[in-house]
Parts: structure tokens; C-alpha cells; sequence
């Protein structure tokens, strides 16, 4: 176990917050939390994140219905990034599509 | 597709890289890439970060033998995080973890 107080946060307060799809195993998207976002999504079960565009909290889902229930938050061996595993109701991505990550393969430029 | 110069960069450069074992589906890391680390990436196969702390390159397993042989690299719908799914060689953790985020669970303050 680890205190959510004992991460290490970038100079925004926030850490990057990586959610995977228990069910399907895909990677959902990535976010981002700050410790009032961390705590919220730990006492309401819902993922819960700091939008950067917006500077507010967002509870996923909470608009489109398509929520995410936490699982459990898991962090990595320099407590700099979080695993969020979840069952994810309804398609993950705004786009529509079940992860954000389904959107485009890179390449080099050529 | 999606060229590697059309990906949004934080302002030190870098784009969050999450790292996944297609054979496991486990999400193995997260680390940091700039447009060369993923060019050298797309390039040789291997899965090659900007280590923040040491400020160089990285290429993952490159002392240690546990490299990760890329699959694809896929990007998000804003694209500014990328999903790089690779055949992991070896534990991915430098603790000899298979993932980084084996490490612990988080929970709220007390």
C-alpha cells in the first residue's frame, strides 16, 4: 500500500494517470489527476481528473454516461505515474471509439 | 497514420510514452520520449526514451538485456501521449518486476 501523499507530482501538482480497461485489457487513455482528483476518485469509485484545457475536475462519464468504475490505483516503482484499471462503461474516447489510443498509428516523418 | 512531427510536446519537449507487453496485455511502464527518442524508436525497433533524471537517451534494456522489441506506436485523439506496444524481453521493472506498476497500491490519506 501506498499513501496517495508520499507521489511524486510534476511542478502542476498533477501525475499522469494511466487508464486500462480491465475487461478488455486495451489502454483506455491517458489523464490526468492531482491529489484532490486522486482522493475523489478513491472515495467515490468513479475515475476522477484535473483537465489541463479546462482547469476543472472532470468526473469521466460524468456528461456522456460513459463512466469509468475504479478497480484499483496502482502506482510504478518512482511513484511518478498511476495504473487506474476500470470498468469502463460505454465507449472510453469522446470520439466514440472504446479506447483513445485506437485513433492513429505513428510513423516516422518522412 | 500519423507522422511523428503532427504529436503535441510538453514545453521540455517530451510526450508521455506508455509502454505495453502485447504478450501479457500488462501495462509494463510509463516513460518519456522526444521527437528523436521516437524517431530512434520507428528506426531500429527498440524502445528508446529520454531519461529526465540522467538527460539522455535511453534505449530499454540496453544494460540490462530486458529490451523491448516495438510492435507499434500508436498516439491518443489529441495526440499528446503515445501508446508503444512492444514484445517485452525480460522483466520491464528495473526491480525485476515484470511491470513497474507491480510496486503498490495506492490509497487515500488516512
Amino acid at each position: 500500500m501506498f499513501a496517495a501523499d508520499e507521489l511524486t507530482f510534476n511542478s502542476d501538482g498533477l501525475i499522469p494517470a494511466i487508464v486500462q480497461d480491465v475487461d478488455s485489457g486495451a489502454v483506455a487513455m491517458l489523464a490526468w489527476m492531482d491529489a484532490e482528483a486522486i482522493r475523489r476518485t478513491l472515495d467515490t469509485g468513479l475515475a476522477t481528473f484535473w483537465s489541463r484545457s479546462r482547469s476543472e475536475y472532470w468526473v469521466k462519464g460524468e456528461t456522456s454516461g460513459n463512466s469509468q468504475s475504479l478497480v484499483d490505483m496502482r502506482t510504478d516503482c518512482d511513484a511518478d505515474a498511476l495504473l487506474v484499471r476500470v470498468r469502463q462503461h460505454g465507449p472510453a474516447c469522446h470520439t466514440g471509439l472504446s479506447s483513445c489510443f485506437d485513433t492513429a498509428t505513428v510513423q516516422a516523418v518522412s
